[in-house]
């Protein structure tokens, strides 16, 4: 595909139709959408562009259609797999002023929000109502409802709720074309045509651009508990996962994390935590509902469990802060690893009772290549987040040999049943291993649904496949 | 589209591939194959073939597809669409044979399990390892899951756990071509790619031949109640639904049965029921969950809500048998319908809150274009059967004017922000109907769609757009 750069002719046009006050050109402006918060990779758009109705979206993708420009949606700019990055140039399509909830509609439990709501704000506004949103990314302090509906996110909830796929009922998007479609209807069920709403659901932004988001609600639950289990070994905290479902609980938060993962957070965020010798990793269960006696009674079984899988010790969250506490150590570890070091990120997700056995691999293969890696992750869900970290590397075989170890975590990944991405995306960075799990055959129907959609490939280019 | 007939050179070949014994092609005993359960539609395949692995579909499409003979995938027939009717001739692939539950993975809570197994009979397998499998239309004791798959299938209790696309993780296929892939991964989440698991879903036979599924099974709630609330009038029975949910209760069905519904089921069914006068509408309430004070407490908080819409009795299910007869007289209703009159099956979905409303205008426009119409459906999920009864109508008016009386109630559907479907598909019979939602773009991105996977048009035609 060849594509065009900006012209000063287009760029007239550009503003025209948003106007001139939301047309960034300048360089040091730029370099905030030159990156996502995908490792530290940068590329440069000629242009970022904010529009705040689905008709100038129309029109800037007509106006790029035309003239071969490619776009790149954004939202917040805080995905894992790259999948904001402009790596062909061209406009980046800034959602953020698309920020409203425009209805909490409590008759229904549906709401109707734009794409750039922070996804902790609108949660927290139908919390105010009694209602409940469950897809929670740990980013969702920052991220965008948008990104998360393109990305397919997930987040710790998922285990019991169900994931985003079952929540989003309807989108308005913007073909490339510049046509403007609802994807299907506001309604909980949907048995008619092929379902363009699951189908834009993690598209990664490459056939459309969603510019309304009808979400289902669902009463909230009144109380949980929260309990810390800690384990010596990674694959004792991993074996446990299965057998509490299979005792009958559905947990509605099930998160590992590897005892590195939890120095860092200690070093990095100052987190008061009693991290004990010979304690190799942890499991941060939450169960929730509306009866005191069910969640008590929950725990119990958990802990039942717990025993079984040489289980150290069972810490329980009394009061509200230290359930906050105990969830902040788990949501920030992503930032922490970050902040101490060049690092890759990898999203591997098998079927869950297959987690020991993942885990062991993951360990083994950073053995053979020399490399450090930090898990930590929804177990629930058989979805472990993988750092790698560079630490004493050398720029060689970090940018080069590695490649040959993520591709044997990948590997084992599908040997087990599981993919290459369970809530972060392909993008750009895990597009190189597709071909791991998938072949000429799913490619070749992939590249047929997108040029369905976008005849001349405007739209996030070079991403997925 | 030009197909060509099944030529003697062609039958030859077909029979090469599954045996003499798994082909049909005389007259008396294609006639079960030239209907499903459709109104009184019937139409003939040239050959009715029943392989039973995935090459032998794989074999056979390649056939068809060179020689361009159109392909009816089926399994039990019991669709209220039309999907599995062989409109253009060619050949029906009955699924039938593919009928072993492969895999009950207790570890992970999966299974997989071919498309031709009974839906109620994998239920059951699941069940007796204290798991449950929740999508379970009313025709679950005869239906093949293969078909649940194909046409989005629910049932009552999609409401509390979500619908068949939150259960199906992957899907073999057989394509068009006759390549055979798995669409995904089994995996509880998945963000690896456009996503084919969800674009088969409800497909209705269109893009591809399923020949193995992967489901995801949860713990089996060990109690339930079950209530019968009686109203005076539609509208009262159809304000209470979203009440319950405002209330904070997910109920585990929430059924809405009309009252000449019920009359005959009694007459046709010999139920024992007593039906008061003066009573117009009913709803059937499921709660359940693993703790009988939950259960109490859910019970009396529903109560509360129906009293504030004029409920005349709540009739609560003291033993098993009769929970059964109350569940008998709601599973039973379509086809004491069906053997009552001839009649026309219209599946609408609204926004639940929009119920009193659609069932209203349902009965004016029965009243203008004088037919009668017995509703009935899973009224938690917004989505209302409409039976309209052939009755006294002549042939010319069913015929013809009914036509336009169809057209106002799926109008109103959608001006209310429903579909035309929300779980029995769109196949044959709704078709007609579909520009009434949706406009040129979203035919354009179907009619791509379906291009991208049956370059020639072979698999299931005349069906969805």
């Amino acid at each position: 595909m060849i594509y065009n750069k900006i012209t000063e002719q287009v760029l007239a046009a550009i503003k025209a139709i948003v106007g001139d006050d939301w047309v960034i050109t300048a360089q040091p402006e730029l370099e905030k959408y030159s990156h996502d918060e995908t490792e530290d990779l940068h590329f440069y758009p000629e242009v970022v562009v904010k529009p705040c109705t689905a008709a100038q979206v129309s029109s800037l993708m007509k106006l790029c259609n035309e003239n071969l420009i490619p776009v790149t949606p954004r939202g917040a700019g805080t995905g894992l797999s790259g999948g904001a990055l402009p790596v062909m140039g061209g406009l980046v399509m800034a959602m953020e002023r698309f920020n409203k909830v425009l209805q909490i509609d409590e008759l229904n439990l549906q709401a109707t929000v734009e794409p750039g709501v922070i996804t902790e704000e609108f949660m927290n506004q139908v919390a105010e109502k009694g209602l409940l949103y469950p897809i929670d990314p740990a980013s969702k302090g920052s991220c965008f409802i948008g990104g998360n509906v393109s990305h397919g996110s997930g987040g710790p909830r998922v285990v019991k709720y169900g994931t985003i796929r079952e929540y989003i009922l309807n989108l308005e998007v913007v073909l490339p074309s510049g046509e403007i479609i609802w994807t299907g209807a506001n309604t909980l069920k949907y048995a008619s045509g092929y379902n363009l709403t699951q189908l834009m659901i993690g598209s990664e932004g490459t056939l459309g651009i969603i510019t309304k988001i009808v979400v289902k609600l669902i009463p909230r639950p009144t109380i949980d508990a929260l309990m810390l289990a800690s384990f010596t070994t990674n694959e004792a905290a991993c074996a446990a996962v299965s057998a509490i479902f299979r005792a009958g609980i559905i947990p509605s938060a099930l998160e590992f994390m590897e005892r590195r993962g939890v120095e860092w957070v200690k070093e990095n965020d100052g987190i008061a935590f009693d991290l004990k010798d010979g304690i190799g990793a942890f499991l941060l269960i939450e169960v929730d509902g509306t009866n005191q006696d069910v969640i008590f009674a929950d725990c119990e079984k958990i802990n039942h469990v717990l025993e079984e899988f040489d289980c150290k010790e069972v810490l329980f969250a009394d009061t509200s802060a230290q359930k906050e506490e105990l969830w902040r150590l788990r949501r920030t570890m992503a930032v922490s690893v970050k902040s101490n070091s060049v690092y890759k990120e990898e999203d591997t997700v098998v079927p869950r009772a297959s987690l020991p056995e993942l885990i062991k691999g993951i360990k083994q293969t950073g053995g053979k290549y020399g490399f450090e890696s930090v898990c930590y992750g929804h177990a629930g869900d058989g979805n472990l987040h993988v750092n790698i970290i560079k630490g004493q590397m050398s720029d060689d075989d970090w940018n080069d040999k590695l490649k040959d170890g993520i591709r044997e975590i990948f590997e084992l990944t599908v040997s087990l049943g599981g993919t290459l991405s369970g809530e972060h995306g392909i993008g750009l960075v895990q597009k190189g291993f597709m071909a791991i799990k998938y072949n000429e055959t799913h490619f070749a129907l992939w590249r047929g649904i997108k040029q369905v959609f976008d005849k001349n490939g405007i739209l996030n280019p070079g991403k997925i496949f």
